[in-house]
């Protein structure tokens, strides 16, 4: 970590990080916890996505790989449909993140894998993605 | 799934999965767990290695990356030490890991992701590999 | 696990399975996650409801326990309706299913037990159970 | 704990504490729970407001700290607003709940740590408590 | 819950209900957690073993079997071997433990039941079970 | 959070804050991790306790009842000795602690809470804290 790098540049970082993941859309609805809590707002991007994702070693497309593994280990289903859609925009292929749920369910149960499943197949509608003439 | 695979050839797949992950060491102690319980075995090889990590999509350098995360998000510390070693045999680099938890640590917490160090710098120092001049 | 059993008698026998706990409309539920993605649905059937349920020493019923017994403590609540259904269907008593749901309290944390008695609640009301007046 | 004290005391002792924490609304909601399953309601009351709530050593204010973070640990949305209001009403300010939350972000991980930040929004609009021009 | 039943009494019930269980060995264990913090282990024997395990409806290798799954389910393997004890006393088989453990794979994931499997063989060495012959 | 507050000030401010948490010995086991990992040792200084522990609104005091409930609930028993020793240097006592833990035990569960109540027995051990004559 840079010794002198300012809060304001982690952020700015952060938001640029953002910006190629999300887009404006997921930009301002991150913008939007900042409103009601700011110095949340400010930690999940300067933190989050200033000092994490903008990180390298580990690529965006590997970072979501396991932002979604961690998401459904824990079952934290209200937030994937934002790293769902995250880690279509950096590179996921929609096959690559169903065999991330089946593999979840040999590791943290099938009932945390259907709950993905569920989560994934809104996303995929929303996107029209069809995988089921393939 | 192919229908007419059999029991065996799916056993079969995952021994040698196995065998590419961890070699004959590995495969030996998971062979141990069958001889305690036969079906336990059975399934853990012809299941996890054998239907899972045999499929295609995701490679097994992947497939050990989603694995290392649910095992951190769960605190699944007892089981890490045999996927941190499948995953530096499959490819994954020890700064890859390193990043995962760190990584993890700010989606599963950091008490999982100090836990999942603490476990990672043994499993380093068996295998010799000191990043610390790097 | 019979040596020479295929992937397509596992399934066979999930579904036989699976027709018992939880009859046409439970097995139209999950054959719908087949549609979306078959392997899923595959390995769902063929693994949890062939290879785990349709095991002998212990009886549907007391598989239902266990069941219900870790989704309470997991809480995917969401999992939850098909499974305290199937349970009925198989032999649970409804004041059993309360019964584990108290015990859960304590083993688990209440608001675990609390999460999970609102579903029960909701599934009796569906089936028109009312132990109010014992 | 009182070797003579009767679960009838420890009861009205619970509801004694519910009062004070939720006031008359409160209280209903939890009689309903007794309602449908009485067991239950009179454990949750007796155990969980009686023995535990009611003892000394830490007060009110501390208590639901803690079990805010508990939920918040255990991602336990649905059981947060009861939690957040009875916090509010005996003593914690808005400002501390959401500094809860952020400290949670730290050790629980950010998905749960936004998760409650969604519920207390939900709970400081419907309590009019606007933090926003602070 | 009966209303004019004292703390003494729910006392007395969970230590009838734990000798059943663990015997002389058990209860002293319970026991030592008393001495270091009395209202804890009240508690623990006047709730848990008195209020939750002494109740009908569901017998005690019933409620083993939930307690074997939820704390497989929750990774408190350190209290594993206590249950698996208590069980195999009130009448589980050594076989239908290892089911449990093996269905809990699939719901719970296959890193809890490995953990599970090797508390499992433990304990079954200290009893001198041995199932390999059969 | 200050906008040109540096990585450097982040860093010492967190040193700082832990020097009153733990002292020389526990910022030197927080060092060691930072040899290891510079990057996730300056992450957990700087923003773990840095970022969170340094804020106001809540005390030490507050924040260590948070982190220790957080672990407990969590069962990440490895990371409780350094925390109960944390909350005892900053004012918490031991009777507060217990009392925590016995809370846990009807929000996470007893098995989590007994598990904790294990630590602490340790920690209150090595410091010479005995409270069974109070």
């Amino acid at each position: 970590m840079k010794a002198n790098k300012t809060n304001q540049e982690r952020y700015a970082a952060g938001i640029d990080t953002l910006q190629t993941m999300v887009g404006d859309h997921g930009v301002s609805m991150i913008k939007q916890i900042g409103e009601f809590f700011p110095d949340f707002g400010h930690t999940l991007v300067a933190f989050g996505f200033g000092d994490l994702y903008s990180r390298d070693i580990l690529d965006l497309k590997q970072r979501e790989m396991i932002t979604i593994t961690s998401l459904i280990t824990q079952g934290a289903t209200e937030q994937l449909p934002f790293h769902l859609h995250a880690g279509l925009n950096v590179g996921l292929k929609p096959e690559e993140i169903l065999e991330i749920i089946l593999h979840c369910g040999g590791y943290a149960g099938f009932p945390k894998a259907c709950g993905a499943l569920d989560v994934a197949r809104k996303v995929f509608n929303e996107r029209g993605i069809d995988l089921t003439n393939k």
